[in-house]
Formats: C-alpha cells, structure tokens, sequence
C-alpha cells in the first residue's frame, strides 16, 4: 500500500522561487554562517570568499563576528571583504541588499571570550545565533540560501541548545518533521533515513513512510543537481541484507522492499534493497547516481573514505536550501591556516546552483 | 579492571606448529575447499591451480567433487589436476601426502543433482562436507591450513546445518568462542567483533571481554603477516562516537574506552574510539595497520569499496588454519569464467604464509 505521507511531496528546498534575494548582479544571495569561531570556520569563510570563481557565480554574505574574523585574517594573512554591515543595518530592508562578499556583524562574542580550537557555551551561543539569522534571512527573502561552516554539537548543547545538528534546528524552525539529510559529491551521494541517533534507536526509526520520503527527496533533489534521470540503490539494513531472516526482524521484507516497490511503481529508477557491503563496490557505483541508507554511517563511512574533500551535505525538503560542509569543527587544526576549503567552495556552488 | 578472559590468549590460529602436514617438498599442504557447487568455487579452484605461483609455495588439495570439476573445467576450458585421490584413500594416513596439486574427491554430488547458479539443500550439504573433513583433515595434522571457497548460508540451512558461515562452523567444531573473524588486504584490515547477527543485536553483544580478544587476536595476526610492529585504530559504535552522550548508550565510555586502555597498558599501539566515518579517511588509513570493528557492515563497507579484489577473510583464534576469499557464492556470475580469482589467490598465499 501506498503510504500517503509523501505522494505529494515538493521538493521544496530545491525548487524555491517567489520571494527571490537575487540582487542587481543577477546573482543569488548566499548566506555563509561562520560556524563556531574556535573552529575551522571562520578561516574557510574567508578562504572561500578570496576564491574568484565564487563571486562569479553569488553574492556570497558571511553572517558572523568581524572582530574574530579580522582576528584570524591577520593570523592567516587572509583577505577581508570591504563591506561589513552591522546586524541590524543588514535586517533592516530598506538598506539595498548587498551584491558584493560582504560581512555581518553580529558583535556576538569577543575575542576575550573564547580561545581558538578551544569551544565552549560562548562560541556554541553565537555560532546558533548566526544560522537562525540565516534561517530568518532565508525565510522572508533576504538570503537564497544558506551554505554553513561547521558547528559544534556540545558547544551548542552547552549554550542551551538542544540540538544535534544544523538540520535539526533547521527542521524545528520551519516546523517539518519531512525532510531528510543528503551527501553529495561527484564520486558518491547519499541520502539518510535516520541520521544523528544511537546506534540502537536505528531499527525502531525505520518505517515505510520514512524510507519513501527519503527515497523520493533523494531522487528529486539529485535529478535537479544532474540535469537529466537518475538511478538509486536502496541499502539494506542488516549484513548480507539479512539473508531472508536470517540476520535481524526481517526489517528488508517488511519496510525497505515495499518502499522499493513503491517507488518503483512511481518509476523511480531504484536497485535494491541490497547487502550494505556490496551496494559500495566499485562496479555498484558507476552505475548509481544515489544511495537510500538506512543510518548515519552506512552512508557516511564509504563517502567520507572515497569523497572527503568534495562532500556537500544538504538538507531536503524543507522551505529554505542549506548545504553545508561535510567535517566538524576539526579543532585540532583549526586556526592553523591548514584546514582545507574544497568542502565548503562546493556547498556554496551547489547552493548557487540549486538557487539559481 | 584488566579482564582475565584474554590475558593469555595463544594466536594459535597463526602460531601452529608441532602436528605438520609438511610434504617431501617441505611446502604446506593448503587444504581449498570447493565451496557450494552452484556457485563459482569450482571454477575458481581450478583457476588457482591454474595459477604457477600458487604450486611455488605450496602444495594445494581441493576437497570437492571430480565430477562438478570436470564439468566446469570442459564448459571453462580449465585444466584439471593430474592427480585425483577418492576420500577414503586421502584419510588413509599410509598413503604418502601429497606434493603436487590434487583433488580429493567424495563423490558428494552429481551433475544430475543440481543446476549451476542455483543453490539447493544437496548443493549445500556437499559444502558443507567439503569444510567439515577439511576440518578434521587439518586437525589431525593431514594438511596445516584451510583456503576456503565460498558457500551458500541458505543452501547449508537448508541442508540441516544452522550456520551462518564458515568462521562460526569452524568455532563450533573445534568447541570454542573465543574467536574473531578479520578481512586483510594490502591495502586496508579489520578485525571483527561481531558479525553475522541481526543489526540491532549488536549491542547487546559488545562488552569489554570481547572487545579486547579482538583487538589482541588482530594485533598478533597483523604483527605476523607484516612482519613488524603495528598500529591499530579502535572503531566507536555510535555517528560521532555518541559525542559523550549525546548518541547511544555510552557503548564509548562503559566498553570500548576500557577496553583500548587495557590494550594501551599491554603496550599495543591502538588510537581510538573514533567515529566510524572519520576512521576511514584517506589520511587515517595511511598509519593504520589494522582497523577493530564493532560490527560487520562497519569494516566491511570501506574494505569491499576500496579493496574488494585482494582481500581474504581469515579466522583469528582457532586451533585450526584457515583462510577465505571475501565474497559470496556470486551465482549471478557462476559457471560462466568471469569470476575473479585474485581474492582466492590471496587468501592461499595468505596460508601458505602464516603456515610456514
């Protein structure tokens, strides 16, 4: 039977439109959070908006602190963009929205308050304060889409945020429960059906309903970010795909094949549900353009070890367009001038893209 | 607490020695059991005898039958071995051990009996007849290591054998638990604390005692096959190894933790807990000798995307020898040449070594 949750579902991340921010240059708006500021994201932030190709395709606007940008711009010997705006100068709508890399400043946190690779409820405060912003920016227009520097879960949590991740503040804000998480790169993408829960929760998480939103958001958001038809790989979720009950509560014979076969009734071209430690081969890959994973690190292992670099996460379903580099905080080298910016230079190209 | 289970754990697995089955050619015996006859262990035995390097370094047996051999060998244009010896004649201990390729043969099947590319009870029991006189072949001293093609669980299952695979047959014959499967290649290795159980078995089955014997039975393995010092990496359970409580049931802080601090004190070079998905960079990969898993799809993911042709499935702990390829009984592909031989041709060298 056909689970109703999702027959209709718009991809609504990936197809926005209406209350566009494209400014004069014709470019979208890019909002770039800083993340937490002893982390890695405020050097990547100003990394990325030195790159050329970038401003060429967005306005990009970093949403975060000039003090500790300026902090780690002379560290790094780093460029800083000419414009900054004030919080509030950037809210107010009557200021002409900014078509050149631009900085707002949310005077958040000094550099007094934190030490650098060292995070703390201060650093976790301010970096949730600059994606709600965002969030907010990107709901009434200001902003296109979002592209995050990294977080960092316990910083939040300290700060009073019960968060795991940006996807799920994001998913409270906008009030949905039907979104699910997707990496992407040119070698492998993946979307999930549960994400950041333990281990245990996974199997009591999984349902129909679930899998086919995962499914039909996967599809829709990678045949927009392809330009053409896609096909899928369904995982399976206990090893050897459970051997027909051999292995695990049968959870492939009855939750993940009636998601196949309802997708497929609905002529998503999708594989599976196959053995997790095949569908991975490298013959399975060049013939799948996504895989529908079960939890966190079916999908996160085989990317991470193929991908790292390039990986863009991005958050489907919802009414606003996040992508996000796919690391942490990376603390241990953060501040250093080391961490690499490839990650993020493709979440806002994608974020770009799919704004355009 | 330093569990007592592990304090003394014999390697015996790659330590034996005493019983030899050493030929007049003073090479080791490798006892290569056909596997399920429906899928591609006939054709890949023959092909590894095929192979010059494999009668260099050892003196290989294949415990089958002549008939599915001959067969495959007429569709494949394969060479058979000269020699064929009947059960009886092999388990005759007056007959000289062989010293060149040979096929015992048990006359366990005929062609009538079954379809190629489809498993069934009788394909399953003959399997399973192979492995179980290949056992007490290497017991009693006949031959000093097993190299083992793959068999069909369901096909064993149905025959009247409740085992989901070789690793836990062989445990079971020699009555003990105290055992852990590891998949080694060149380029990757993991050693396995738990494997063919249902995904939401798992964590009911971690515990410090175990955790521990698999990281020793790894360390003294990988220290023997590469022949130096080695450094392991210690998998988490939870996405982000439970971010100290966020995810899981502190599986990190009560189990895996202790038990790579009792490994540390042994003088094991062991980093870790780390999250799965980090685990597997590139950059990790580069000094880590040896991966410990928490479950099978965990090792079994990155190993089978970025080494599936090399690597060989070894039982660590057991009085008994014994190596595999890493891969299924492929019937989509048998009995039509195409199936690869090279994880075979590792595992008996693998044997061949560890029995020298």
């Amino acid at each position: 039977m056909a689970p109703s949750l999702v027959t209709n579902i718009l991809l609504s991340s990936v197809s926005h439109g209406g209350n566009s921010a494209f400014n004069l240059m014709n470019k979208p708006i890019i909002a770039i959070t800083m993340g937490d500021p002893a982390g890695v994201g405020p050097e990547l932030a100003l990394k990325a908006l030195a790159e050329p190709s970038i401003e060429s395709i967005c306005s990009p606007v970093i949403l975060g602190d000039i003090s500790v940008l300026k902090s780690v711009a002379t560290r790094l010997k780093l460029p800083l963009p000419a414009t900054v705006l004030g919080y509030r100068q950037w809210v107010d709508r009557s200021v002409a929205q900014p078509d050149r890399p631009t900085v707002v400043d949310f005077n958040a946190i000094q550099m007094h308050d934190f030490q650098p690779r060292v995070v703390n409820a201060t650093t976790g405060r301010a970096s949730f304060q600059y994606f709600d912003a965002a969030i907010s920016a990107a709901m009434d227009g200001r902003v296109d889409a979002i592209a995050t520097c990294p977080i960092h879960k316990e910083a939040i949590n300290q700060a009073g945020y019960c968060f795991p991740g940006h996807t799920e503040i994001l998913a409270s804000r906008v009030d949905s429960q039907d979104y699910c998480m997707m990496l992407t790169s040119e070698t492998i993408s993946c979307g999930f059906v549960t994400t950041h829960v333990g281990y245990h929760e996974v199997p009591d998480l999984l349902s129909i309903d679930r899998i086919t939103k995962t499914i039909q958001l996967t599809h829709d958001a990678l045949c927009k970010i392809r330009g053409r038809a896609v096909r899928l790989c369904c995982c399976s979720l206990n090893p050897h795909g459970g051997e027909n009950g051999l292995f695990g509560n049968l959870e492939e014979e009855r939750l993940i094949q009636p998601a196949v076969d309802w997708a497929r009734e609905r002529e998503i071209v999708i594989d599976g549900p196959l053995p997790p430690d095949t569908a991975f081969l490298a013959d399975r890959r060049c013939k799948t353009d996504g895989y529908i994973c079960m939890y966190h690190d079916q999908g996160h292992i085989p990317l991470k070890a193929l991908a790292f670099e390039d990986a863009v996460n991005i958050t489907l379903g919802l009414p606003v367009l996040r992508t996000s580099v796919d690391h942490g905080t990376a603390c241990d080298i953060a501040w250093e001038g080391v961490a690499g910016v490839s990650s993020l230079l493709e979440a806002i190209r994608l974020a770009a893209r799919l704004a355009d």
